[in-house]
């Protein structure tokens, strides 16, 4: 019997935040003064829709008691009436459980369709989190990778299906992908319904940036074929980034599969409910109006565009056009990007200002990779984004150890 | 290779909730226009302090970001203040993690501290989602029985220490209990703090209900014993209850093991944060007039007093004299509680109202346990307490299948 008291070995397996080790000089930077411009995390400054905040302004509930573990009613019809609005009129609010951030919701969904041990696949580069909540659920990650040179769009079918095991249980994409900015077309989205029904698997589509496609370009939900796999088929779901509501944590799972919304909602009831304010918060995206949408798109848009004429035009750097969501990995002109983005933190400073940045090896699977790559959110505003690439570029050309 | 879709085995082993298949046959009762006592949730009817709405009325933070992931600094701080206030000022910030209510705060607490297949002592009745925690972080729950001729007080510790295998982590206990009522002694948690120093197992206490002890009954913290055992204590909080606050979604998991801290924090940073809206309320708790507490605390008593008046009165109910919380459990003289619980909604009238209450079956681990019990909260007005008295009386005196 055991006499000293250990923690749990997986808890040394979740992984710490990529970016955190960073915020201490972050900090200290900005003690010292200097202005950092941050497009490291993806926290947007826009504004979240007015309509919204009203809420809040009248509150006259008391007491602010349990919501029902599904999910608030009037927030439930809400998301039926978007889901709807998007054309999936086959969904019911039977089909849908709230949840306590689009992180709860994926969370959830691992641990649905994963037995301990189990395998899902996903495409790499790929979002950080999904690694800690592939530890929380005892669930193993594999990432398939992607490349800057095809826009970090999917290897072809023989790839992927090579790297399908007998643990394998399902396949995660994030679409528009977080940190690629890649959205996925028609063909590749028919090509992973087509293994997920011949080989049996889930597939879980994480489409918190489903707003957020450039040029043109549509978006190819997992809903549209959602009913020709439906006991396959998994959509997640947030308000975060749609309405700028990172701090309310919303999210939504959306399966017809039974059994798993029998399962998640018994998860549900066991942390009792999401936000009774928060709910009442995201209920009203039914009065946002579209033009609050379109405003949106188009400044994500234009930072885009400012960012990557901004980019291409450093020598050295490698930036693929962003077709979605407002990330991009970015290859640098430098051996080691972590170090770099440290120092541009504690030694780099242009009119005491500088830039935070991610570097990208944390959001591979595969030790080694993303060494000379960084993650940029452009979540800042026009004026910002300009200045970051000039700061960018100006650390690039006096950096001393590329 | 498997060739059709399968949820993981371990979905279907998450409890429902007790109560949920309750509720359809309260809801076609209320179709019928039955008024019905909702005795069977702890989700209270006290108001909320107006300082916490009035965070609510005077918002102007836009947009709703995302928080720290440790916890809004201004909520931390407040938590800080509250703690000190009640004595334990060796606690720093550094010490507290806030989390998604309660439920967080137990989550975390399980997967801290046991491997798959760990095994973690508690005392049924048990609060029943403790279950469903331990089945989503791959624990055992191991109850040992408590029983209403000791108002559901410990056993001695010969029969907690044969119940420890070379699997046991943990001890969990809730203090004040829901759903027992009991508030354990300061020599029983004495008992507990050796057991774990002796055996090296963590302690876990979750004192929601830490302000609700009666007749002038002390609570003993687990924080009391904190620096003596620092690497075992863990200490879980919820500001739902003491605020009337539930659907604030925010919790706390106090301890000293700086690994356990870290361990949290990482699976913190990947639910990113706690929701900023309900952050800003709870932070204003140091604002709450003593009054508001004063006052809450003797309408729980008050309410405690009428129920247990009333039911001790009632020929073949057992009812110990509940210590602390909200809830106790009752024996009924019927052999099946649930058939009783689900008689009194669809065939149980008296001027067109009705009770509902929690058969106790769902709050034991054990099986065939609780039969001839019920979970009653006393979370309505005294009056309303009083009439539901009086609605059980009348029941048990002509419920058929006894």
């Amino acid at each position: 019997m055991s006499t000293t008291t250990g923690v749990s070995s997986r808890l040394a397996n979740v992984p710490a935040s990529p970016i955190r080790k960073l915020v201490p000089f972050a900090t200290a930077a900005k003690k010292e003064g200097v202005h950092v411009y941050h497009l490291n995390i993806g926290d947007p400054d826009i504004k979240t829709p007015d309509v919204m905040l009203e809420v809040l302004h009248d509150w006259d509930k008391n007491p602010i008691g349990y919501d029902q573990s599904q999910g608030n009613p009037g927030f439930l019809d809400a998301m039926l009436w978007y889901y709807h609005r998007l054309g999936f009129t086959f969904l019911e609010t039977s089909h849908i459980q709230v949840t306590t951030g689009g992180s709860e919701a994926i969370s959830m969904a691992l641990f649905a369709t994963c037995n301990p041990g189990d395998e899902v696949l996903t495409f790499e580069p790929l979002y950080t989190n999904y690694n800690s909540y592939a530890v929380v659920n005892g669930v193993t990650l594999k990432g398939i990778l992607t490349t800057s040179d095809t826009g970090f769009h999917l290897p072809d079918r023989k790839t992927i299906e090579a790297a399908i095991t007998d643990r394998t249980k399902a396949i995660l994409i994030c679409n528009p992908n977080n940190p690629t900015g890649t959205v996925y077309s028609a063909d590749e989205i028919r090509m992973l319904v087509d293994i997920a029904k011949e080989k049996g698997l889930f597939l879980l589509s994480d489409e918190v940036y489903r707003e957020y496609t450039y040029d043109g370009r549509e978006h190819v939900s997992l809903l549209r074929f959602m009913q020709e796999i439906p006991d396959s088929a998994i959509v997640l779901d947030s308000m975060s980034k749609r309405y700028s509501l990172c701090g309310v944590r919303l999210g939504t799972l959306v399966t017809l599969n039974k059994e798993v919304l029998r399962g998640v909602l018994a998860i549900a009831q066991g942390r009792l409910s999401s936000g009774l304010v928060d709910q009442a918060i995201a209920a009203k995206l039914v009065d946002v109006p579209d033009s609050y949408m379109e405003e949106v798109h188009k400044e994500y848009m234009n930072r885009r565009d400012v960012l990557y004429e901004g980019l291409r035009s450093i020598p050295g750097v490698v930036i693929p056009k962003p077709e979605g969501a407002f990330y991009t990995i970015v290859g640098l002109p430098v051996a080691d990007s972590e170090h770099f983005c440290q120092w541009l933190l504690t030694d780099f400073r242009d009119n005491n200002e500088t830039l935070m940045i991610a570097p990208a090896a944390g959001f591979y699977a595969t030790p080694g990779m993303g060494k000379n790559e960084v993650r940029i959110a452009y979540v800042l505003n026009i004026a910002s984004i300009r200045r970051s690439v000039e700061l960018l570029k100006k650390a690039l050309s006096i950096y001393p150890s590329k």
